[in-house]
């Protein structure tokens, strides 16, 4: 311990800041059972992902990943899931079995999943315990992905589906959200509404991302170490392998209606926006810089950042932490969706 | 590189994360100005402390450091500064020189200087671009400090300037702001005037601090490596070195009055708050534990951190992200003061 603290970062002429190693303890700002889950992290393998680079194969793995959780959240939030189309683009239809919810708002769910996979284990993670506690329809879209599609083929099945729901429901009425590149996607959906004539949504929720890339920050390099999750970018500044699978080939990367959060005009006809991350999460760059370039354009933004959390931490519901953050997105839908 | 990118933390079983030694690349999401002072920062020499324990001498040192700011600071923002009392407690009150200051609205200051140091000298660097930028008079408060004197003294000097100031202006229209040790005094401030029966300020700005102690979070210990402006607390659980000179001594770990954002009862009394931080603070921890405790309590939190900006970044008004939070903070004030 002694010898921890003599060893202090140096920085380098180029701004380069060469940090040592260290030791991070558990925070004294989290939940019993946060840390319980990371003392847990020394007994849990690394999902082993060889030989399964195919987008096909990766789906699979990844909704058998989800398929656990999902049981779980089925026995405790009880959902009617209806696939059906809207728009003329593949939807799944939340609703709370118990019937009783708000007739006159709905929610656009986007799923995570690297612009590749997530359908619909990911999208089923989303929306389940959403429906019910926000007593809302959430209505998930199977939007187009690498490496089969490109941008901005998500974007236009959500503004398919949105044109679609206007048809029923107030466009200040209507809620999108999404988690990791179902984050990013809620962000660009915003920018893309307002750039082609349609009335923007009642408000949005950027969940575990922000309007830029994910590894265009300094939390793509510190959450890569301390939190591992994803690997770190190359210090060099060389281009990371590209866990999109080409969804953004051929994009500038100044390209509005790609990464918003670089235009101050772009991001002033967004709508009230909730934006959820966390200390130990690669997407913590990404969104607090959005929400503070939402901030100067004169947006209203709410962040929560949440004390050691990972990669959309408020999937895990069995974390007080989780179900503060569901706690929060339901108030900020009811509030701003009217 | 390629190194680098094989190296990846370790779990103990303790829930401890051993991180490895990395580099740190200046973040793409930063201004210009804010990466040129980061290369800088090679051939910046750290503030020799050595020999200057002692209270005296610190308080000159500090007041000395700053001269040079604070000369600069009064060339751009032309200010009146008078000293008075309010309440029996010394103040500086500072109205920008052109006479056009809102007569409805004031704000009261707490300066930082870990509750031993930073008057006067941190005083006006909080309060000279305040008063113009805002367009309002501030009232910077010269409170009872360490080692001389003891939590509570500090906010009860607050609290009679606070009392003093009501005969003048109605409660929501008095917002009080503070970095640093003034951000933590802002918020224990906030918690005292709602448990000792006065009128709810209109509305606070908690800046470089949250409403628990800057040790309490994981951001000690990161930023401790990162950024290194304030040496990481021992990793193992043990005290860090009191910066307070013991301030807080005899005071409750879970004393409301000292560390109110462990009390969501405490918490739902404060008005509109407004949080800023920097992904590379000391602070950064204790302020967003702060601002979802807020929200959690239902209170409006907003919450800004600042990309790579270290503690009390706003301070530096020639970085555009300095002056965005100074943007950021008189919106607020404007907002929430009616």
């Amino acid at each position: 311990m002694d010898q921890d603290q003599t060893v202090t970062p140096q920085f380098e002429a180029n701004g380069d800041v060469r940090v040592p190693a260290f030791t991070l303890p558990i925070s004294r700002l989290v939940s019993e059972e946060a840390a319980a889950a990371q003392r847990l992290r020394a007994t849990v393998p690394p999902v082993d992902t060889t030989g399964i680079d195919a987008a096909p194969l990766r789906r699979q793995q990844i909704n058998a990943y989800m398929a656990p959780s999902i049981a779980k959240l089925r026995e405790t939030f009880a959902v009617e899931i209806e696939a059906k189309t809207i728009g003329g683009v593949p939807v799944l239809d939340v609703t709370p079995s118990d019937g009783g919810h708000d007739p006159d708002r709905v929610l656009i769910n986007l799923h995570g999943g690297a612009f590749t996979v997530g359908w619909d284990g990911v999208a089923l993670v989303e929306t389940i315990p959403m429906a019910v506690l926000a007593g809302m329809r959430v209505v998930s879209v199977d939007y187009r992905m690498a490496p089969e599609h490109r941008h901005p083929a998500a974007i236009e099945d959500v503004a398919a589906v949105y044109a679609g729901l206007l048809q029923d429901y107030a466009p200040g009425r209507i809620g999108i959200y999404g988690g990791s590149a179902g984050g990013v996607l809620t962000a660009q959906t915003a920018a893309w509404l307002a750039a082609h004539g349609l009335p923007q949504a009642g408000a949005i929720g950027v969940f575990g991302a922000g309007g830029v890339p994910f590894e265009a920050g300094e939390s793509a390099y510190v959450t890569g170490y301390i939190d591992g999750a994803f690997p770190p970018p190359p210090a060099d500044g060389s281009a990371p392998p590209d866990i999109t699978k080409g969804y953004f080939n051929g994009i500038d990367a100044d390209d509005p209606s790609a990464w918003p959060a670089y235009h101050l005009d772009v991001l002033a006809r967004f709508p009230p926006t909730l934006i959820i991350t966390g200390t130990r999460s690669i997407d913590l760059s990404p969104a607090i810089y959005t929400n503070s370039q939402l901030i100067k354009a004169g947006v209203r933004s709410t962040l929560i950042v949440g004390e050691s959390m990972g990669h959309c931490y408020y999937y895990n519901l069995a974390l007080p932490e989780a179900r503060d953050a569901y706690d929060a997105i339901v108030a900020f839908f009811r509030e701003n969706l009217n």
